[in-house]
């Protein structure tokens, strides 16, 4: 077992084991109890053991339909009126077992009942192990635009148990391990090396080597946190592969999966940063090559470009015409530029396309 | 034109002066451009000149319809969808200039719009100056519970201009003046002394009058803030006259005004001091009399005690069956208690109908 401490305007600390026998025993250590439980149908068919283990604690437990196409006012009003008839009030945790939908969607939820309830998250897939587990970012999609609606608001506890990474699907899996490659190419060059060195121990999910990839990216994740909790600056390093990846993502109607949008989003930046001369060749490849081991798509078919341009450009983080983008400039490092023309981006985008 | 900084999460100003002549160099001073405005439409009708002001600076302006009634999902949901027409982005400031309303609307809007934008208070009642736009609480009502939805999100800035109680009609100033004698009568014995002897003074909205009252109401709550920005203990002291009142509130359908309520309410949780030994036969009698001279309602009639009771136990706060009361000891100070019988408060509100 291992502990990271965050210490953001709230601090807090995330667990990351292996195994649900450390939960109690953390959740009353953290004085935590009382609980309201949002889940998605997959996680509560599955992981029955986990709310077995709860159930004296346990006010209500609230099952959503599993997908972004949930994400949305609908399921949040629904979730407020249960909570009011199981009499949930200011000293229930509202807690989040589930991937990124689930814990957005509770996220949101717990900042906003009663004005704020306290929160305690246990992320199920890797992408929200890795990523959106930590941070606080939360919220619901708005009108078809993602997360348009949500605010940023920590957690008490993250409680990681990577055992449940081994009842992902495959695709599941490496969704999010795209999330995982981020990490190592922009902001650490020695794990990137690491993930290249133990592909196929990662790829076979051995119980040492989730526990690593998760520890590291969560320990990179909580840094930059610390840093720049309202993400006016440094965090924007964490979007390599989103911007592009947001649009396509959302040209496809959420058909590809987030991670996989991001892989491509990922090549392309990376694309457009090798004919800037920010990256060299070798580096290029390595990327290409790493996701590709991972079955990573690194094009689309299928989609307009121009379509993928108009969801770019609607993008909630778009604050002017100009397109921001996460460029590496060397494994390990980035910059953030806004000065590109659109019609380079489109040049690249075509590049993209099987 | 007097300042008072607040050290809460977020460090901000609240400039009190009376006119609008310093606002444009505040906004200035402050590095706030771009505003989505928000309003009622009474407010739009008489304070033109504030808005033809701005009007260089203005993505927006929204005109919500004045009274709690709209203060719901139904209103929020509209101004986001009118956001994303006017391009709101990032760097634009959601500007609330109005009433209590106005402004729990506008706070929650700017705390969930894009994971947050930043937020100016312009507070045009004497409640929502003295009171609601000091200290980062919004919201909406749910389900007929009065702001069960809401989060804490300090503004950028809190413009006060004093001219705006002018035009206010009687009801809604002396509304205001319900939770001005509560920051006397709880929290500053000095303050409350003040309004006894400028009753007169106060009444006829002298400028001096009202510069005072507002600067010291903002003081008091300003470090109570500072000391508890989350509601955890010391600022529940605010909730003098509210538990009642709130009741009472409820139970009219909001047919009486909040400050009328939570004037019955001071009355009553005052009796309950008075009865219990924790304040004299002369300060309740103080109390009544002040609340009497501003044309405060201290009894209620029309409504069922029993309504009343089972409104107070739905409120959002309530933890417990038990129901939590503010009650003063003396004047200037209060004890928070929850060990009173619910029969005990039944005979209390008893005294007080009609």
């Amino acid at each position: 077992m291992r502990e990271i401490k965050i210490k953001a305007s709230k601090e807090y600390d995330i667990v990351i084991t292996s195994g649900r026998q450390n939960l109690l025993f953390q959740l009353e250590n953290h004085k935590l109890k009382n609980f309201y439980v949002i889940t998605d149908e997959n996680v509560y068919e599955i992981h029955r053991a986990y709310f077995d283990l709860l159930r004296d604690k346990v006010l209500g437990i609230s099952i959503i339909r599993a997908g972004e196409d949930f994400k949305n006012y609908e399921t949040v009003s629904k979730l407020y009126e249960d909570m009011i008839k199981k009499d949930v009030n200011r000293k229930t945790t509202v807690m989040a077992i589930g991937g990124g939908v689930v814990g957005d969607l509770a996220g949101f939820i717990a900042s906003t009942f009663m004005r704020g309830l306290k929160l305690v998250q246990i992320p199920t897939t890797l992408i929200a192990q890795c990523d959106s587990s930590v941070g606080g970012k939360n919220g619901y999609n708005f009108n078809n635009i993602k997360n348009l609606i949500g605010n940023i608001y920590q957690p008490d506890l993250v409680y990681i148990d990577v055992n449940f990474l081994k009842t992902l699907s495959s695709r599941e899996y490496v969704n999010g391990m795209a999330e995982v490659i981020k990490y190592g190419f922009v902001c650490n060059k020695n794990f990137f090396n690491y993930l290249n060195e133990n592909k196929k121990g990662i790829m076979e999910r051995e119980a040492d080597k989730l526990l690593h990839i998760v520890y590291e990216c969560v320990k990179i994740k909580g840094k930059i946190v610390e840093e720049d909790e309202l993400d006016a600056d440094k965090r924007h390093i964490l979007n390599f592969g989103h911007t592009i990846g947001h649009g396509i993502e959302s040209a496809s109607h959420f058909n590809i999966l987030h991670g996989e949008a991001v892989s491509i989003g990922m090549a392309a930046e990376s694309f457009i940063a090798l004919k800037l001369g920010l990256i060299d060749i070798k580096d290029y490849e390595k990327l290409i090559s790493l996701l590709k081991f991972f079955n990573l798509p690194v094009k689309f078919s299928n989609l307009k470009i121009e379509e993928i341009l108009e969801y770019i450009k609607k993008d909630k983080k778009k604050i002017s015409k100009d397109i921001k983008l996460i460029l590496p400039d060397g494994i390990g490092h980035a910059i953030i530029t806004s000065e590109l023309k659109h019609s380079f981006i489109y040049e690249a985008l075509n590049e993209f396309t099987k």
